[in-house]
């Protein structure tokens, strides 16, 4: 339909596929798998579902972490000669959170053109239908598999003003959900979508505490999760002033001001410097 | 093409369209363009040229900031009955940057079940094709217009970790360029990314000053541009201890030990917490 005539630029094409649904995959992505010399793929027996679906007789190469150096160095061999090569991912947009960004970069420096062909991407699909601030989001990939690296992990994140999005594995979200509880409270508003552009797409909004009882009652989580949430300042009850619970650390503690001003920070779930600039604050207005 | 001939379920769908090439669209997003009762529209003369395109006749209804109070209500009445409504933006993927986020968290307040219909989205094209870093990336919008007001936000940013993104328009990048060389070095590797899917699509990657030289030296810069960059600490010399640096401080300008902290951490382009625990790693070597 409305197809382009002109034979492809020679380049490197990194074309997203769908993420569940087959129907998700734009026109030029689709002309672009048909024109070009060979297709890179994560996993070649996965896009040959695809490219059958669409009747696209193309040759496949396998591109993924374990033969990435030396793949790299032939595709771009191929690429310097006037090759046009597709690179996609198992599932959505390639260059993210799969190998497809190792030849891109590869591509860059040897001086050949990349041109982004878009589509389904399961981070941004889940942001707009979650209901939580789209103004500012920051994607992470997957959280850490251990608990401990995932606590910490999850310790590290902005307190306000982003919405975060992580990719979790169905046998991990609880476990997962139960640290988010424990780090920035049971009531913070959170996001699991499942099953994202499927006939059984999910979309559970509550509190921590509330889609972990839902997902803890079913006989099993099934599906690739994309998990949101957007902690904020506001959602921690401050009943003494900054001022007042510094100085209570540092005697009951011994803690340095600094320190006792991190502890402080962290359990109302503000970054140090904005409890530097209240205490500040506080302190213009005993003056 | 391999149609899904089902009647549509009832909700609000946020349908991606495309960001210059009108090829950028889904086999989805174009069935359910054409199956739904109404399409919400933030510029409906924008959207009916797409529309013309692929042939597909059906309302169209404007919905955009200066009316989505009302609108909303409107809209949200029709779904609560039953209604199947589409809403797209001018350009790309629908509730970011743009009125549609506000109509989702209406449906979702009011029961009504949103479907997100991937494709097109300018930061995530961007970013795949840049070079840099997709790990971990965080999307800020537009930056302020005025210059104070940028030169704050980008001092606020996160040192290393992440790739920033942002929209900027064509007459301000000059100015942004300068800010950002100001802000976190000259050299600081940066990606402009310009007419994405279009015919004349262009990166300009190299450090903040090259790219703003390259741009300078043209007679207009003309498209919307997606700007990258990922500031990593590991980027300024380091000759002095931060304990030596912090003490020069607390002497020469009466600064507190977190004030000069701060200052050092700035200078270095890393966080304060970095800062900190770098400076008890000296203090630990010198014990």
């Amino acid at each position: 339909m409305h197809a382009n005539e002109a034979p492809l630029e020679p380049g490197l094409y990194l074309v997203a596929t769908p993420i569940g649904n087959l129907e998700d995959i734009t026109l030029r992505a689709l002309r672009i798998l048909r024109s070009v010399d060979r297709i890179a793929c994560e996993d070649t027996r996965q896009t040959q579902k695809l490219l059958n679906h669409y009747d696209i007789q193309k040759p496949t190469v396998s591109y993924h972490m374990h033969n990435e150096a030396a793949r790299t160095e032939e595709l771009i061999a191929e690429l310097k000669t006037g090759g046009r090569v597709a690179v996609v991912s198992d599932a959505g947009t390639p260059g993210i959170a799969d190998p497809g960004g190792y030849l891109a970069q590869a591509a860059i420096v040897a001086g050949v053109p990349v041109f982004p062909v878009p589509g389904a991407n399961a981070a941004v699909s889940a942001l707009i239908a979650s209901g939580l601030s789209t103004d500012r989001f920051t994607f992470h990939g997957f959280l850490p598999a251990k608990e401990g690296a995932r606590k910490t992990a999850l310790e590290a994140l902005e307190r306000s003003g982003t919405t975060h999005i992580f990719y979790e594995a169905p046998h991990r979200i609880l476990g997962t959900l139960e640290d988010i509880a424990a780090v920035f409270g049971s009531s913070l508003p959170v996001v699991v979508a499942r099953e994202l552009t499927k006939m059984h797409e999910e979309f559970l909004r509550g509190t921590a505490k509330d889609v972990h009882a839902t997902l803890a009652g079913r006989a099993q989580v099934r599906g690739e999760i994309v998990l949101l949430f957007a902690p904020t300042a506001s959602e921690v009850v401050v009943t003494k002033s900054i001022a007042v619970e510094v100085a209570e650390l540092r005697k009951s503690e011994g803690l340095s001001e600094m320190d006792a001003l991190k502890r402080v920070a962290k359990a109302r779930g503000i970054g140090k410097s904005e409890a530097y600039r209240e205490l500040q604050r506080e302190q213009n207005r005993l003056r």
